[in-house]
């Protein structure tokens, strides 16, 4: 019978990169099998693949992928939104990208975790709900695939739950400035069933970050005002 | 960086209607932004929207907007299912309404908060699952819209977790009366992938009545069988 | 009012068969009611109805049903993976079976509620994640309908979450041993949104249980680099 105690926390396997807030687990396969990439539906271009996924948590993590392909000689292959967040109301993220060389691959999760967890600053869990979001001042590849980010150009995230809160967040956040909504996001469209509304919108960066601060506050105190103050799994930085 | 602790929990948002138990929030937005009611797809008629949404329950709510939209000049324009209750194997839900008059819309929501700690005495919460049982004598169009209920005739609603005590509950709810079945949900098919088999009826008052106290005693004796008694958000009213 | 407390664990409900472990329940209905047998799609052959469900857990039940159908005189009808385990990242069960015999019936729930608990020692439930097991040395009509295995040969089954440790298992898997994948399945395809990766396999009986070790080894090391151990619910039997 196995016993699992006697595997250690200190793991050796080769695929494991490391770990970040959020239940996250970074991985890369030097390798990958070619009857399995076959059924990945993702081509054939690349076969070495890195593997990111955490339990809680969505654009916090694809900005932060965002901002390591930039950085590295990597591909966005694909991603998913499974419906998670140990319990809450969201969702956990699911993302594969592929390179060509291993080292290039490794760097791109290692700079995703560790973004990750900076990232991670602006989430907030209460008992009843939570609140992401997210801001890039100049959106690449991963933020245009997920969310119709305009390239090069500022992008704004913003998500809360229960749902009625991302829509009053929403209706705020787009009121305080001259942003353009990419993305709009219920329960039933758009999401995997999560009680959040979400918003991505773009524009100036000045705007879109005051979209999103304006978002934040009134979405904090809808939240609080449901009578649990949230923890935050970062610092908060914007 | 924003310190949360300096935000009370007595809002002073002016979106700001009230809560309920199951983490219910209810919200008035007295002039939505035209570039988000377009992407909303709820049409243009109204400006003045109420939102509701709660990470536990569906039918106690909807029956519980169903009233309130009875009561006041308003107007269902959506609901969504999000696939939550906080861990457990059901539904939150997100309902969207509208009016012309922002005072109007308030009082309906106000209402629907109220009867919504009303109707959660009917759901019941064990550590292996949950029940939840709705009833209208008289069906206004929320119940129509979201479950086929027939207008002015008298409602019936039972949802069983883990789903196979639904489908039990369903069987002998409809032995019990002469009721006819309007919905029948399960994980694949009307819900959120939710791990519930649901059944809504229709009929006369008094079979509908029977019918879904028939669901309840089995259900209950089902769900208890299970290992634990459950909690009860509310106080029993059927 | 009704008092909960009245009711006993010890339930006399004829449809009652008993229970398992991971929130599992079996029922057998012996006259199903035939306006709701014609809403439940699954044909109009059996009246009397086996159903078995799980808050968590789905290889494992789908596999002790296969073996509980293939000892009785009884046939799958629909099976369903509501996205559940309890606020963790994977899916419950709930199945229906069919027979012409109530005692048939009972047989093959009572079957499948003692499997149940004999393969939930290949669950794996850690803080951060899960991953589930599942082998089986000759697939039945279960399996097949399930996953697509092929009737009469070996089937093996590992699925993982967080997304990313399922995709390495799979990869491992596929790699230790020549077997051929039968389905593979993400957050987006196949699943209930759920954070699994997840892969079924079919081959010569020691090349598939050789997968399944394989895949489990690495599964565990990954899930226990993520900084917990994981819990069992039963005895590992692989």
């Amino acid at each position: 019978m196995i016993d699992i105690h006697s595997i250690s926390t200190h793991c050796t396997c080769t695929e494991f990169v490391g770990t970040a807030v959020l239940d996250t687990i970074g991985l890369v396969i030097s390798g990958i099998d070619d009857t399995l990439l076959e059924k990945m539906n993702i081509g054939k271009k690349y076969h070495v693949l890195g593997l990111f996924s955490s339990r809680t948590g969505a654009a916090g993590q694809l900005t932060a992928m965002d901002d390591a392909v930039k950085a590295t000689n990597t591909e966005l292959l694909s991603y998913d939104l499974p419906r998670d967040t140990k319990g809450w109301g969201g969702h956990g993220n699911y993302i594969v990208i592929g390179g060509h060389d291993v080292s290039d691959v490794r760097h791109a999760i290692e700079l995703a975790l560790e973004l990750t967890n900076r990232n991670a600053g602006e989430v907030y869990i209460s008992q009843s709900g939570h609140l992401e979001f997210a801001y890039s001042a100049s959106a690449g590849d991963v933020l245009v695939k997920a969310f119709g980010a305009k390239p090069n150009k500022a992008f704004g995230f913003f998500a809360g739950s229960p749902a009625a809160i991302g829509l009053v967040m929403a209706d705020r956040g787009v009121k305080a400035a001259g942003v353009e909504i990419i993305s709009y996001m219920t329960p039933s469209v758009g999401t995997s069933h999560s009680n959040e509304v979400i918003l991505a919108v773009c524009g100036d960066a000045d705007a879109v970050k005051e979209a999103v601060l304006e978002a934040r506050q009134v979405g904090l105190e809808l939240l609080i005002a449901m009578g649990s103050y949230p923890e935050i799994p970062g610092t908060p930085y914007l």
